[in-house]
This record gives structure tokens, C-alpha cells and sequence, in this order.
């Protein structure tokens, strides 16, 4: 089972891949995908759709797991619009490989990530290395606030089946 | 030059090509397209693509004009970000396509509207109907919407021909 994790943006989307075979999980693929500075929102969308589509093409991922971040209203309506339009990449393309969606909250995230002990991004980002099999390397922060996603949607799924076989 | 004029929901999608030839101007398709209802939101936006698409496929129109609903702050960002999804249908489609992108406030398409003496919503159809020649029974608003921000687009784009010649 794949899990596609997103992270929404119209200028920077960050992905990260988690391959699920029983108990065992690693991070098989991760990045961040870079619109081209000062292009309309159109094409900045369009190469996020084609670029996004090729990670879809290349892992053929089961479930996407995106995050549904809080706008904060003093922030305003452009940037939930903002949003609301980088998610759509993700969701059209979700439809159109027949993908399931789940969403997630900033809070779910963060909750599912400080279970395994990470609160600070640092730790997060250690947490993830530790877990997932990653690089020492630092991973560039919307990848992986997007492997958290992933990781939370997978920490709902194995209780949710661990539900369905009770 | 043919103008696409889109209404963005994610439930209901409004659209309508004006066809261009000098002074004339003529709506030659208008409708609203239906997601089906009880659907997740990623499989109505992908609706909304593939039947948005066969529009523009069916049209190839040079510009697309798309209203930037103004979004009330206490509706909240839940609905700001429903716009920018489907906001993003439209753009997309327009990116692939080569269209030029032009995007109005609900005021500039009352405001372009009004020029032709029309406030109510009634008048707004009846004005539609005997500028463009469209058939005098009632059109549905989320059409008329989206032909009245094609319609705001045609004269913004004149005032600017105008200039350009000028």
C-alpha cells in the first residue's frame, strides 16, 4: 500500500511517497516541486498538475493524504482561495488515478507526529529520518511536512483496520 | 476572439462563450455543469474538469474570464477555499489550453452590467438576452453569471484594445 503525501502550496508542493508492507514503513520517494517565480497562478498550477502527475505515474500511490491547513481569518480570503486552488492539484489528480483521499487537519498532523516524540521541526525532522529510513540529510521543510501527513493518514489507517478485522 | 466566462462552484459550475467579430458580439454556448450530488469533493472537481474541458475543447476560446467572488470573513475560509478549488478547474483547463487568464471582482461584473442600464437580477437576463441574442426563456443564474463575467471581460478588453490602437 502507497500513501502519497502533500503538502499544498501554489509556488512550493511539497510530496513524500511511504511504502506500507504489513508493520514495516519507508519513505521511497520525497521533494519539493518548485513553481517557476513569477508566473501567473494558471501556469504555476499547470506545472504543479504535470509535475505532481508524474510522481503519481512514476508510484501509482493507493491513498492521497493532504492537509487541510488552518487559515487564520485575519489572514484573509486570498490566501484560503490560495489554498483551496493548490489542494485542487492534488484532488484532480487523486480522481483521476482513482486514488482515496483523506484530509487532515494541521492539529491531526502534529499529533500523530508527537507520537512518536517530535515536537520541535527538528525533532520532526529526526523523527522522520529515524522512522522512515531517510537520509541524515535535512529534508527541505514542505517535503517534509508533507511525509507527516502521510504518516498521520497511515497512523488513522492501521486503526481503522485494526477496527475493520476487531 | 472568443471569450470562456466561468462561474466557479464546486457543486455547480456556470459557463458561457461570447463569439467576437468586430462591434458584434454573440453568446454562442451557455449551461451550468452539474456535479453529481452526495460525491466527494475530489470527484466533483474532476467532473467539473472533463466536462469544463469538452467545453473548451468543443470552443478553443482565446480568453477565459472567471469571477474572484469576494468572500465574506465570516463565512470563513471553508468556502474561500471550495472557490479556489474550483477556481482551479478553470485555470488549469485555461493553462493547458494557451487561453490568456483574466480574473473579476463581483463589483467590476455588476458595475461592466449595469453599463447596460441592468441592476436586478431580472434585468440582468433580460439584458443578456437582447445583447447577446440569446432565446428569451430563462437561463439559469450560475450561466448567467458566468456570461455576465465573459460579458465585463469583452469590455475591459476593448477599453484596452482602444488603447493599444490608440
Amino acid at each position: 500500500m502507497r500513501v502519497l503525501g502533500v503538502d499544498p502550496g501554489t509556488q512550493h508542493m511539497g510530496y513524500g511517497v511511504l511504502e506500507v508492507a504489513g508493520p514495516s514503513v519507508r519513505c521511497v520517494a520525497w521533494g519539493t516541486l518548485d513553481a517557476p517565480r513569477g508566473q501567473p497562478v494558471h501556469q504555476r498550477l499547470r506545472f504543479l498538475y504535470l509535475a505532481l502527475g508524474q510522481v503519481v505515474d512514476a508510484w501509482r500511490p493507493d491513498h492521497l493524504a493532504i492537509e487541510e491547513p488552518f487559515v487564520a481569518p485575519e489572514r484573509g480570503a486570498k490566501s484560503a482561495v490560495a489554498v483551496g486552488q493548490a489542494q485542487a492539484v492534488g484532488l484532480l489528480l487523486a480522481a483521476g488515478a482513482g486514488m482515496e483521499v483523506h484530509r487532515y487537519l494541521p492539529s491531526q498532523v502534529k499529533s500523530a507526529v508527537a507520537d512518536y516524540g517530535a515536537s520541535t521541526k527538528a525533532q520532526v525532522q529526526r523523527t522522520l529520518q529515524l522512522v522512515l529510513g531517510l537520509p541524515p540529510e535535512p529534508i527541505a521543510e514542505d517535503a517534509s511536512d508533507a511525509i507527516a501527513v502521510a504518516l498521520c493518514h497511515l497512523a488513522h489507517w492501521r486503526v481503522t483496520a485494526k477496527v475493520r478485522t476487531a
